[in-house]
């Protein structure tokens, strides 16, 4: 997207369903992406923020929802997402350390655009993921400060980097070097077109699992596995899901779901050290802060209508981590840990995707 | 509601609101109940189905949910119910070891309506409640013949009798007679004014917890608590919650999980050996079987707007259940077992509540 | 098994991991597997029931869980299973339209067998599940009755039929003839070595989403797939868990959760109109139904031990699904509907897995 | 306990069971918990902790578990939690805007005794609790700091202040002065007598509502409703529940749930702006961090041993709200907003109780 080869650059196709036009989540009308990323030796870490919509998140929420395929993570903000329903901050996604600094730096951030909080009307919902990049980045030295977060905020455009940027820097994923990675889908149902759009922070697997489109990719980088020490998958995903379908929660719930089958395509096995979570969110429906005095009328669709975004979702994710592996590039981080990129790999080993 | 004297008729009011015009689950308007009762020696049992409303409920189907307070139970249905957020059959209560025949007789009920089923559509998902009434019942015997089912089902009236009536009448609550109570609350919002409606089936508690209105009934009735062995509490309830409400289904479950808040108020503990589940529907919109070509378009309540149903859902939950008690009869079933009728024990220790 | 050809007949191997010695869930010690198979003309179902040991399980229940993939599903026995952790029943599997049926037959199993039940101690909680077979069978017809349920428990071996057997007789997989599939694994720890089985009943997917190992047969049966009508799915599937390791039913739980990468590796999408769920029990530890005067101790693997068994239960997912496909034959059922057996598509297309 | 004036010394029991020495969380042993109360005009907060034993949690985790009775709210922590079953780092309360900075000191305190976190192993879980504060507390300045939350960790003590104190210093309960509330239970079984301890965080409620041991005492303080406005009840409550009973995170949680019998009896009606959490442990089984080569053993009682505990969480949960009521004091916080203390107006009104 960002000039970056990614895996459709490969002469590979994942899937059936077209893709949107950046084949990213951005696809998606007003979602926006920013990154800051802190590489520099030891310090491999960074904050990703995804803004929702363009507006003011707060006054206008968007329906939404979480899953935890496994949930070994520390994901904060989504007890209150499940009971109603609802997103009112853009998403942060940073190291598991700093988990704190971001929820603080998206307070003031929601602060600072809505006075009346904690005034005239009650407190805010900071949505917060996170994966653990202690393997490249001293994660104990919590790098990431509150200015980071309000950067990453303030960066959010449609185009972003992917691969070893934001808070992908530290990342590994099937022993290689991981990180961001998104994609999109389209999906024509008869009442209009919609676009599905995926964001994964991919820190998860064991390259000898490593599948690329129902092939084996892990096993024959055989010669490369011998001297990338396979340690015990620690890993996690966040993978988080925009789409402007119009759905209800509880369909919202049932689609992010799915993105474990393009997880699994890629080899997961979904790990017991993983926090593979999974935030997703509909701009379709605006749900005002302030009661009206009158009913909200909430646009869905009919469930038999449910398949193709069931489809879609899946092979975005699978796209998605796909595009956060093949952008990756070589890293080398605290106590010269290092982690190879993929594309290096398929061309020292001569491999053809 | 059938001639039966209930709390109210001994100068009770229970809560703030205001109740229905019958104070009944039927005030929800649309929604019939029918029984049949099987009470002979040691015969005590019987089939109460809930009609959620009068046209085709698989072609037109509500939004509903479910809620587990204790899953010490059988009920079946639920998890297509919270898959899809609807409820596309009547509701059948019956004894725990007849939870087969009430889904054999609700799956015929609802074939004859449709033909279609099972051969140009998919099948259909019976919502079936039970409580254990095997004191007062001999339930190996399993009396409920599928044709109980079905008159039960069409006998459905919007006034029904309370307490040993139906699924109730082998039913045991708070050591004494239980079995069937309804009661309704009106809420009045800014769009509009709705009722919600409670059916009780109630069969748990131990005499010595017994709370009317805030008063320990149960231990003023000492001397009655001395001949009524307060055998370990295997009871179990069910609660059916009718709304007219505009709600989605997410918020619909937020209201039913409030049925606790009457329960306990009338003294119960939620003991281990009971199936305590919640099932609701909102009569506000339908959702068509049948795919249409544009978007749907649900009605909801703001959440701002749900602190009166909240309020409400518990009124008319603790009412039912006092319902339940005071309109139930003496009962001796099986092998000479028998439970004392509340009204009874006030008469003869001059109670007054 | 059964001296059927299954998948390792040709030649492939799923995974990495060893099976045990009939690669069956019967290798988990103790459990054990029956079918009655009604099959004719448009009567094309059946019966399958899974033993989860050779005692009386109403007495020394046994640690379970379940989890529902796709909640599009009929399953009975869930809320109690999951609020008290255990099973007390054996399994049983047959049509959508047939589990009042089971129900009834199981529970009059359980009661011949305890006297007590319903008399000096509580009920019980049958435990059934279902797929819809209405495409080859006549499922309105209702075929199953009580005796076929009971004479499937009675003739519960370790060794059985897969493929079109047993509930198995009409269900459809990725458009093909499905039905009753297993496989196993054996997971070596420091303590022990344990096993794990799958038993799968296998009604869901599209033949152009068929993967096997990684290879897109589906598509590459082209010429097959243009003769075969790929409705949509409205499949479903079960998928039975069994193990001797010993674990928690939380730890059950999340390792039951995994079979869903052993299903997305095979193609699936988790369609809407699909009620998967999965039901798993651990062989380990026994609880009593009477309570002793002291606490038990159940023995768990430590939580890091995990990683071995999530592998494993994804495999032997996969690999049930895929002997269900090879072991099934061609059926013509209702109104001359049929489904080609893989096996015969396989020699036809000359192709080699 | 803190030669406080408690419910108790108002000649009132609430329930049947005894308590504890102290009556509070601390009577189960190892428990302890600390303050650093924050007060002066327009500050009004500050943090509570509660330290679950006395040795390193992190290398000896407790079986823990949470429920969400309203999820309203903003507590981090569960998804793990839930997922593991086990608790690794002291409980920290809040003010909703500062779990940010109590997840950062509590991150920092588990690295400063944990040296191999982020080193040799992975990382840690916090568990933050919050409630909102800002009738009386300028929330929006954040007053709470990393070294505040240190301070409440190392002054944790097996006394403590009740009422406004710590993170209750602000708190709200039933339109009174709410704030910290304590209470425990004695439970006597066949293998041994064990303890129940609650916390709470009380702030919700309308006074109208309160009930004390089934009395209305909020609608006989009619004169005092006339001049505290009641506003929408924005309130949440925290529970914490402590124990020493032998259970699986199963049966905790299942403990767990039934604190909402005791809040139901105060008045609550679990209102839609309350984040009512609830998270138990038990110090029964220390859980090691580093992986054993045998298999844990867990002990646990038996299902039918679980209804005392069921009637202890929820008479300690009641009295532990009442505590809170009783023993908080007038306060005047930002914009002179005020809350009066109830024992001041129980005194005022001459009002027994």
């Amino acid at each position: 997207m960002n000039d970056q080869k990614r895996i459709r650059d490969y002469n590979l196709k994942v899937g059936q369903l077209q893709t949107g036009s950046l084949n990213s989540i951005t696809d998606v009308e007003g979602v926006t992406v920013g990154h800051v990323t802190l590489s520099n030796k030891g310090m491999q870490t960074g904050v990703t923020a995804i803004i929702p919509h363009q507006g003011n998140l707060f006054k206008e929420k968007l329906i939404a929802s979480s899953h935890v395929i496994n949930g070994f993570g520390k994901t904060m903000g989504t007890i209150q997402m499940e009971e109603l329903g609802t997103i009112e901050t853009p998403i942060v996604l940073t190291n598991t350390l700093n988990i704190g600094t971001a929820a603080l730096a998206l307070t003031e951030y929601m602060m600072a655009q809505n006075p009346e909080i904690g005034r005239t009307t009650g407190t805010i919902n900071p949505v917060i993921g996170e994966c653990n990049d202690m393997y490249l980045n001293d994660i104990r030295a919590q790098f990431v400060e509150k200015h980071h977060v309000l950067e990453a905020l303030d960066s959010a455009a449609s185009k972003f980097e992917e691969g070893a940027a934001g808070a992908g820097a530290g990342m590994l994923c099937y022993s290689l070097k991981g990180g961001i990675g998104t994609s999109s889908r389209k999906i024509e149902l008869d009442h209009g077109t919609y676009t599905i759009g995926i964001l994964v922070l991919a820190n998860f697997g064991m390259l000898s699992d490593l599948t690329i489109n129902g092939r084996a990719v892990g096993v024959e980088l055989r010669e490369a596995l011998l001297r990338i020490p396979e340690e015990k998958d620690k890993g996690s995903v966040m993978v988080i899901v925009a789409t402007d379908l119009p759905v209800s929660e509880r369909q919202l719930n049932r689609i992010i779901k799915r993105t474990v089958t393009g997880l699994a395509r890629t080899g997961s096995t979904i790990s017991n050290g993983s926090g593979d979570i999974v935030i997703g969110f509909s701009t379709a429906t605006k749900i005002p802060h302030e009661k009206p005095n009158h009913c909200l009328s909430i646009p869905t669709i009919h469930e038999e209508d449910i398949d193709l975004p069931f489809r879609a979702v899946g092979e975005a994710t699978e796209e998605a981590v796909l595009n956060a592996l093949v952008t990756a590039r070589h890293t080398v981080g605290r106590d010269g840990n290092m982690r190879p990129a993929l594309s290096d790999l398929l061309v020292k080993h001569d491999t053809q995707l």
